[in-house]
């Protein structure tokens, strides 16, 4: 006579719930709610707080796209930024590493994802219009686009510059070339090969 | 001049308030949270649901300490386990393993972890006592140790085995030896010393 596993109802439920989350399968779903019940529901209930505020008070930028609490986010209402340079990025995470490099002072536009045609992302799931007319207004002197370098980054990279180009903007993108502080020996031929074309006089 | 990254509030809330999962860390933690917000927030507010309602819901079974809604979880307040027989594991996920072997009739008792005194976990976090008063009732005649063939999963099994003997209690342990199915020449080493040296007569 089989008898089922006897797990609570309620840890069930989290358990199931937690794979919502990215990465996150069975076994490490059951690990966490195993976790959080036993040693952290202090932090659990924390984390239903959080979850539940973000969803709330989140939204996006009507601006640029990116997460903010406000209609406008600081980086588009602040008078310090250049409004005549904009920054195409895939994910706000992107976009903090530019900020973190300090060689930005422009303005940014998120597009919250990139084209993946397996995945059924097109143009229109990224709503390319909006950034369009975000793009084409007067002050935008120069559009960067800083998609990643990897094939899906690149075709949206590729796609969006004849849209814009199309439309008389002047774009850009990122330079490709020897990552700051390598050593020649370390780095990958593809990287070499791109430094070799686009390089520069000094 | 430097501006900061302008990350609303509630979503740096998310984003630290998702590093009480286990094996989350800054870069995931910000992964998540972006994913939620963009692409799931139903989930979120499931996941947030769920959180709460674990923690409000599931405590330890008065008997085997496992996870339950009630006093008394499923397994030990059914009248088809043999009460004979108390199996100590150290993982709930441990003793739903055991249940799927169909090989187990007897009633459990779920430790919530292992002795590893270099992560402060000693015979008194365990709560050794409350196992002891569970196994010597006069209804058990043998306790089987099936914690991890870890170092730490040992060290727990040969300290309770001790115990327990102290107290005049039959302990056994899990069986030692080669996995079902495999072949020999796909076994380490040590396992196939275990095995030669728990070799039984057949």
């Amino acid at each position: 006579m089989e008898e089922p596993i006897a797990e609570p109802q309620p840890l069930r439920a989290l358990i199931d719930a937690l794979r919502c989350l990215p990465g996150v399968g069975a076994r490490s779903s059951r690990r966490m709610a195993y976790h959080l019940l036993q040693h952290d529901p202090q932090g659990a209930t924390r984390l239903a707080d959080a979850l539940r505020q973000a969803v709330d008070d989140v939204r996006h930028c009507r601006l640029c796209n990116g997460f903010s609490e406000t209609e406008l986010c600081a980086t588009c209402s602040s008078p310090r930024r250049d409004a005549s340079l904009l920054c195409v990025v895939e994910t706000p995470a992107d976009q903090n590493m530019i900020e973190a490099s300090h060689g930005y002072t422009g303005l940014y536009y998120v597009l919250m994802g990139r084209l993946a045609p397996l995945e059924g992302v097109g143009p229109n799931q990224l709503d390319f219009d909006r950034l369009l007319d975000r793009a084409c207004v007067p002050e935008v002197q120069e559009v960067i686009l800083a998609t990643n370098f990897t094939p899906e980054g690149e075709t949206t990279a590729h796609y969006l510059a004849e849209l814009l180009r199309a439309r008389g903007r002047k774009v850009t993108r990122l330079a490709r070339g020897v990552p700051a502080g390598s050593e020649l020996e370390y780095v990958d031929a593809g990287t070499i090969a791109w430094a070799l074309m686009e390089r520069r006089g000094t």
